[in-house]
């Protein structure tokens, strides 16, 4: 049993309320477990220059926790100067996440920036906001559907990201704070609703791990994976992308 | 009658709740209409370098706005790489507004830190942050309280500050984004619930006024302060800091 | 009696020196007691990118202390990185004061970059600079005017500062650094030649103070503002703007 | 047949030059192909903050290229002002690749600053930075071994790393430049000489990928590993680490 | 004849004031023709970190320009965030130039902090700030002398200096400003009262020049060198720095 | 003798190594003794704004020490947060020296990056890189010349550079670290092939220095500059630069 009842293949509740904020054009408040983060979308009319005139859009990400999300406060970037390393990572793994299921030409010359702000942190801050900012893309791209449909409906597939990891030498879906900070192994997943991998990053810096592992690994994150999907399906009231929104 | 259907000097519904995220000392999301602000008060065991060794207490404050916060997508302080001018003004000016109010001397060598972190932004950003950081202090203050006793209460007074101006010639209590954006004069006052003023800054940068309106002005900012701090009162159940704290 | 021998609503000794730099459209040196600021206004033939093609003119302040106007030796910006937020405020204000009395449509497509650096402060000079300032800006409106003279003269009046406090109990007019350093309640005020407010901003971190304190401080306040507009007057040689500039 | 007559499965030539300058206390010129990095360990004789007073060593590492390494000039980032995302990952990557085989409380009390310079790019300069960097980090740890004689030796196995990805729907090991910019997934992992993996990061933005490829780039991978562990040990004279350095 | 009536081999009439504010140990205006430098010697009770311990003192010097101190106005450095390499290597020569004649194990664990703020540039900025530079220190260090007599005197000689060039193929003392902006050989020469050479920075970057020029252009710096000595002893009122200060 | 067994009037053994790297247009590896440094001239069809329309062209360099160049490691510029005064200054030079040089007209508008990287120093670094940045310029010049043929071949003269000093009271030519360490005066020359100067920078901080020393000082970096510039001749396989390349 892990330190809060969960069993080792089972992820931790998912609350996905979207319109969370009135400004944005998709916004979306992600929960699972403690871990709470706004992901917005947001829709300007330009692309960045390596794009000028290429007839494609752009898919941006900023990550960022409140100075509080956690449980020591953390000071600003703008204080430290610079962002930190940790932070690039996770915003630039949240937009490549997001670019892998969207067609970029069909978005036509705009940039969607896509902002995670953590408010809570307990662990799995940056898969909750890949699952949490997709939902907020669809949204934003409903709204351009909605100015002026597409012919083809830009996002490809669902696509959603999960935690997993080696605690005590077991393997587990899913880690919250206390478990991810003992954690030997730690690995993050991104898989579209085909059953595909967009993304996998594992380190195990305090101990190497198996092949065998891998593999174990792999299978724990594909379910915690299927759990998100539906979750975003709930939420978006839809149960493939094409019917519900590129539809008929 | 005004845009959102309130009358000149009426106030926006003000809605205050606790212990908002888990991890800091204080935690407070106050709605003022639509703007919602995210509090957190956070001790740490020690002063800034200009204190040290003087037996004193500091409370500094950071406000920040989310990206998505306002109608349109504002660039992060660290992509710009500094603190606009803005942000600096006003949070010096909650930092000032809640050290008015407090012993600093009966605080000890602490430094509390409060951030006020806007999720969405509809005018009176920074005075909902001084009134919703005041409650979150008053939370950090008394887990210090629960953990050693002070013996002097440190917290003097409520304070809470509220705008007003003048638009379309009008005299204003607690103007809305809309009616700010058209404001010729803009005020923001802070004062505590013994009718005093901590801090009043008040500018025409699009038309001088009179005497006449600053007399007025105060008059409305007086009768809004008054609802703010009742409000505060509510959510802290308590209607006096001596009583509800520091007591028997 | 106060520290320097002045009268409680006496300010201090003003001297206005034009054409104190030779390259500037507008240069002056300006003096209250020992508070020295040059002030120059530069004009530049374009405008900030949000006011592009829209036929208006723009003014805008930069503020600084040589790093030994001060008692103790002060650190430059740029060794420590970034403008300080009393350095933000002040060159905020100061830019405001002056929009405040200018005609930025009649000014056309151009900025005025206003420049006040303080070789000695004792006590203010955020006042000073606005009172100089205004002088300088005037001279360089006029090297404008002789070019191609204005249809619409854009000054519309003239604009001063004072500082005014609480120190002991006692209301000052024009606090020298000593008195500054000590007072409990702290007041700019910016007004214009026809007693209309344009900024007020005051505060009393260290003790809040009444309605009453706020109504005879304006009255102090708008006896120095009087005294300081007529040395303005005095050094541009003119009554009124319209007389002396736009005119036959 | 690929762009430079490799079979699929096939590393470029490595060549590796040790004590390539002579300061440092390890030095180490690695070329993959036409790829060339200077990688050097430099010993601190104290630690990050993080660790004062732990008894623990540490080791970090910096990444850079030079501007003409590239086929356009790359601006440096001190230009920029700040690192870029893709190096701070690298450095990052390079530096727990590093300590998850050393025994860092062997070490004692010590920074090791291992920096990783490309010299040439052509594809593959993190992996090949990886296996460099562990070179210069046996030099240097047999310096201290020299000076002080270690009871535990500090490096517990070989860490080498290796690129694969899917070129035209091929999947290869080793991408040089021409393929890697091609490449629908790249994957690059990180394995020590008992055939564990020390981190594995594959991204399919352009096209996800099956859980087939992933074991079938793992087998490329592993293949391209031991060769370079081999020429690891050609390089270092030693077999083992054990025989080698920490003596009989 | 030059632009301002002035012969080859003249300087600019040169003017200094010393005590021009009032909080620096020594402050000192100094003019040649419409150049006008203040500069400030400030006196820090410790050390830079590399000198701690040593008993030893430190002489260190920041160079600025007002931004309207030229015909166009100059960007603050602040605003571009970063000091330019022209103003680097400014305030390292007179750094060096400065410490070049004092002893700094007389003046103990100490800095003198010397700034140069030219209010007008005229051409010559660098060698003026030398100039007036060393007079504020001279000040400074008696100041400290009063405090507490040094036993050996820290000022062992007058270093000046004057700027020569080639323009229009005419070899010329002391440039102004437009002399300067024509000429092919720009060469800076810093000198003490005993003829020899504390700094030579000579550049043809438009036209090399021959050893003849050299020798030529060293001797109407060494003639305008003794002009300014002169000027500076007679405005610190000794003809010696023994006699004047250390002195009975 | 000398600590590496030189006379004083001899340099130490030049190594130049054109096409170091394959992508630059000029890419060469100089050695000095042990010094090396890494010069890379690349080409960019473009001018800064200064130069936008003149029809000119511009060459800028960039001066970077590794790491671990050096005895003890120094800290990147970007951890810094800025480039050093040193490095700028260098830079500056060479960029000076090669322009002075060239026909910038010529070139036409493009600009050519000098990219200077210290791998190893050992003294003498930043003559090093003139010497060695000019056949990178050579070489990057035939590249553009290959591509279309100049009128006029932009390069007028072979520049080159050497250190000479005063070491325990003796004159020396071209210093290496242990001797620039201790040298009481230190002068950097660069010359052209026509005997002439375009730069010469010589300070004596630690002691001043005679007219007489200057004279000699010169004719020791005559002699070396003769050596380097027979060194670019050799490896440049020409004797002059209009035979060798502009020629039939």
């Amino acid at each position: 049993m892990r330190i809060d009842g969960r069993k080792y293949d089972q992820i931790r509740p998912i609350k996905i309320t979207r319109n969370y904020t009135k400004y944005a054009e998709g916004s979306v408040l992600i929960e699972t477990g403690d871990t709470r983060v706004i992901c917005t979308a947001s829709i300007e009319d330009k692309v960045p220059p390596f794009l000028k005139g290429k007839g494609e859009g752009w898919i941006t990400c900023e990550y960022n926790m409140l100075p509080r999300a956690t449980q020591v406060r953390k000071i600003r970037d703008i204080t430290r100067g610079k962002v930190d390393g940790r932070t690039m990572e996770i915003q630039r793994l949240i937009g490549r996440a997001l670019r892998s299921v969207v067609d970029l030409k069909a978005i036509g010359e705009k940039t969607i920036w896509v902002d995670c702000d953590v408010i809570q942190a307990d662990g799995g801050t940056r898969t909750a906001s890949i699952s949490g900012a997709f939902v907020s893309l669809v949204d934003a791209v409903n709204v351009l559907h909605k100015r002026s449909p597409f012919k083809i409906y830009p996002i490809r597939d669902f696509v959603s990201a999960i935690s997993v990891g080696i605690v005590n030498d077991i393997r587990m879906l899913d880690l919250c704070y206390l478990e991810d900070s003992r954690a030997k192994v730690d690995m993050n997943v991104v898989m579209t609703d085909s059953d595909e991998i967009v993304e996998i990053q594992g380190t195990g810096e305090q101990s190497p791990f198996t092949k065998e592992d891998l593999k174990e690994l792999m299978g724990l994150a594909e379910k915690g994976i299927k759990n998100m999907i539906n979750a975003q399906k709930n939420s978006l009231k839809m149960d493939s992308l094409w019917i519900g929104t590129g539809g008929e």
